[in-house]
Order: C-alpha cells, then sequence, then structure tokens
C-alpha cells in the first residue's frame, strides 16, 4: 500500500537491532485517517470473503482493528488482553505469547462468549516479525473452533521469518507493507513488492 | 447519552465489589457503531472548542478515541503506555497511575515529541471511577504544558469521587452515562440525570 510505505519512509525511523520505529502515526500517536485507508485497503483484499468478526491484540491492534471494522459492514472487534485482570470470569481462552520488545512472556486471554464456533473471523495487528503474537491469536482461534479468514498486517518486517511460516501453513496473509531490508546508519528502508 | 445507557442497562453486567461489566461492547468486544456514535456525541459536547490532538491511555481508551478523532476533523490520537519499552526513546513524560483493578502502581509514558507547549488537548478515556488514571494523564499534560480543553468518559461511575474531584478542579468534564447505584444482587443499575 502506496501511502503507509511512504509514511514509513517519511516518518518510521530505524534504529540498531532490526528495530523500526512507526510510532509517530501508528503506535503511540495514531493517524486514524491512515488507519481509515488502511480499512478500506483490508476491505479491498479480503472482499468476498465472510467476516463476523474481527480479533486483534492489545494494545496497538485496537486503533487499527476498530478503523478497519467500518469497511466490514461494523463487525464486532474482539482484542486478547494480555494481564489476567481480577475484573474477568474464568471462562475464557488463554495462550501464551513471547514479547521479544518487552523481553518476556506473558499470558493473553480472551473471554469464551465473545468466539463462537464456527464463527469467520479476521486477524488484524499493527506488525509482524517473528509471528509470536499472531500464533497465539491463531492458537486461541483454534481453541474456539472459528474460521480464520485471513490475516491483515500494516507492516511486515519481510526480512524476519514470520510471514513465511505463516504463508507456509496456508494462511491468507495479506500485509499492507513489507519491510525488504532497513539500514540504522543510512536509515534508509526498502520494501519488497507488494503481492497484495 | 440514551443509547449507551440502554446498552448498559442490557448487556452489562454487576458484580460484587461495585465491579460493571462492560466487555461486552466496550472493553473487550467492541461496538464499533456504537463508538461512532459516542464519538459524534462528544462532538457535540465540546463543539466550540479547538481540539488539536485526542489523548487517551492504552487499553481501552484506543479503539473509542480513534473512532471519536473522525468526529473532530481527523486529529491525531495519542495513547500513553503503560509499560517502558526497550524501542522507546527516553525522551518521555512519565507518571505512575494506581490500578485498583490490576492491585498494582505502573509507570505511564508518553513521548514528548508527540505532546507540544501550547496544544489543545480533549482527553478521552472509558471508564471514570477514582479518577487515577485521569490523573495521570492530566500529569502529563501539565509537564507537557498543553491545554486541557475537556474530558470526555463513557462510563462514570458517580458513587466513587473521581468525577466530583474533577469537576471540582475545574475540568470540563463530560460522562456520557453516569451510574448512580448499581446493585449486584439485583442486577439493576440506576443512572444518574445527565449533566451533559
Amino acid at each position: 500500500m502506496q501511502e503507509l510505505e511512504e509514511r514509513i519512509r517519511r516518518q518510521g525511523t530505524v534504529k540498531p537491532g532490526n528495530v523500526l520505529k512507526v510510532d509517530a502515526f501508528l503506535n503511540h500517536q495514531c493517524d486514524v485517517r491512515l488507519f481509515d485507508h488502511m480499512g478500506a485497503e483490508w476491505a479491498r483484499l479480503f472482499a468476498g470473503h465472510q467476516i463476523d468478526k474481527i480479533l486483534t491484540i492489545e494494545a496497538s491492534g485496537i486503533g487499527i482493528a476498530c478503523m478497519a471494522a467500518r469497511h466490514f459492514g461494523d463487525v464486532p472487534v474482539v482484542f486478547a488482553k494480555k494481564t489476567q485482570s481480577i475484573n474477568l470470569d474464568g471462562d475464557q481462552y488463554t495462550t501464551r505469547i513471547y514479547s521479544f520488545t518487552k523481553q518476556r512472556e506473558y499470558p493473553v486471554i480472551v473471554a469464551k462468549r465473545f468466539l463462537k464456533e464456527g464463527e469467520h473471523v479476521l486477524i488484524l495487528d499493527d506488525f509482524l516479525a517473528k509471528g509470536n503474537a499472531l500464533h497465539g491469536l491463531i492458537d486461541i482461534c483454534h481453541d474456539a473452533k472459528v474460521v480464520i479468514e485471513g490475516i491483515g498486517i500494516a507492516v511486515e518486517k519481510g526480512f524476519q521469518e514470520g510471514g513465511r511460516t505463516l504463508r507456509k501453513e496456508g494462511y491468507n496473509l495479506k500485509s499492507l507493507a513489507i519491510v525488504e531490508s532497513m539500514d540504522p546508519d543510512q536509515g534508509t528502508i526498502t520494501f519488497a513488492p507488494n503481492p497484495a
């Protein structure tokens, strides 16, 4: 998606250790007009698919998922929660996700009543690198016996294995921008030709 | 806001300890059409105010803030983050917020470059009880020397002190639904006449 690639080029910053910061418009400050355009693009890419619900994970997934839902007939958005709160019932799907950014594993839950067997689900998230968060969401989908219609990602790090693995596993994965390489010294970012 | 009150009556559940669960439409599963109507209502309530930016806090604030931003001319949404990530610069505003739900204090940060001196900010969040999270966001606004134009809340627990304190402090606080009392045995919820 050209608009997203241009924003990453203009406002993204490359840090040592393959870190790409896009917090100026994606995951700390949010450009809701861009989010809206991203939602329209996912709607185009997943046209013809039955989508009953969008599943994402807190925190950065929530804004893009809510904006995208408008383009899928206002389907409900469910976000997986990262810690057990004493407000929650015991009746929940649980998995554990390892975060390289935060360097720790954390439990992730979705209340069972918000994912019903046979529902058709679109998974959305802001980033895909090694794919740990997505595999956690997929685990929950399998537990809930829902149909994963597709996975939409804003920024995929194409040089890490997450996207390759998910495509090999047969998931209909659409990333709006795929970073092929980054140079922290020059600050340059190269995108893969988008397969979408 | 009648639509929100009706949803709380229909889908909210009252638990012992003054816990009101609205996770079916507000903070676990999200009804984006309702969020859109809430955004329109805040736009009506804060009409005439200059709003350059919306500030909220992860996670449940993000969805409603993004949807609301559309009604304020697509202003940027900034969400305060609850833990320090190694992806973040040192150049940030920091405060600490005590969560009664999670029974612990956690650091909250906003990158300094996303709140600029003199900007006019609308603070939005899903819940107001004792007001700890809001006072944390207000601290950050004061550090950043931004102008707090108003505070918009989805559900205020009117029987706890947060709203009273903030109004006494002079903040232009607009809550879309104010719960006056709840009865966990009967499951009944009574709303205060809305001052908005």
